[in-house]
């Protein structure tokens, strides 16, 4: 495996990267369940950046706290592009913010599919230019493995975004 | 200093004892930005108690996503027993979950004062029952220390919470 940035680090590129754009971001976590956040939040002076997150856990967490359609969750999944796509754009419109990330997989033990296998993750940023979703097989590493790998991807899909903004 | 139970123990007993209480829990996290439910949802199998969080790093977000009157920032600021408490009371009213755990705290290295010194963190955990707010002065041990501290003291308190609970 290369080596890999060190998710401190990564989280420090994205709150610099972030605030040179001069613009916010809120998340909405449910296999990562406010990692996302709490990797973000260690870096000092994130609050100019980081305005908060949504870790929707619950299906009618999703539902209630940032709109997903209960129908879309029904007739996809909670682990899916579209239920991950939908997380990105409700907690930005909730929000308010410029940027969001979502997060939502299957980190296991349980739950593993041989349709959506543990390991699955989706990861998607929303802004206003648009919103990315990327799927994720980490494969059945472990769960604290899954969070951290659906970290880094989501870290690494924003700094993505980000360098790929038109400049206003 | 006496030994501590590792924060997955600490969590792992919280989980434990919400399924025994058939009980479910939100998060509120203003210094600890996701650590909490970090730390609960790495428990596996928590969905069955854990129905979610708000992190709520902004003062912005504290009013908008739970509804910390804006006005009770201004006047006692969003370090305080007040915050804590209206932070717990207003994640349990809009998750309608049976309780709600809450962090506020300076966790530094900036944001310090006299009155209000690094390290200085309010939980705060609201159920039916009522609402029960600690302080806690960790000192300037560090970010992380001080977000780790507060994870640990938070869980405590729920435990120290549900033990107390009237049997219904």
């Amino acid at each position: 495996m290369a080596a890999r940035t060190a998710l401190p680090d990564l989280a420090q590129q994205v709150i610099t990267a972030l605030k040179a754009a001069n613009a916010t971001i809120v998340t909405a976590e449910s296999c990562t369940g406010g990692l996302i956040g709490a990797t973000l939040t260690g870096v000092p002076g994130s609050s100019a950046a980081f305005f908060g997150g949504f870790i929707t856990y619950d299906n009618e967490a999703k539902s209630r706290m940032i709109r997903v359609p209960f129908r879309m969750i029904e007739d996809y999944g909670a682990v899916s592009n579209q239920v991950a796509r939908a997380m990105a754009d409700g907690a930005r419109n909730t929000a308010g913010t410029d940027y969001a990330v979502a997060a939502t997989g299957i980190a296991g033990p349980d739950g593993g599919s041989e349709r959506k296998p543990i390991g699955l993750v989706y990861l998607a940023v929303s802004s206003n230019e648009g919103t990315s979703v990327i799927e994720k097989r980490f494969g059945d590493i472990g769960r604290e493995a899954i969070r951290k790998a659906s970290v880094e991807a989501s870290l690494e899909l924003v700094l993505d975004v980000l360098s790929r903004r038109q400049e206003p």
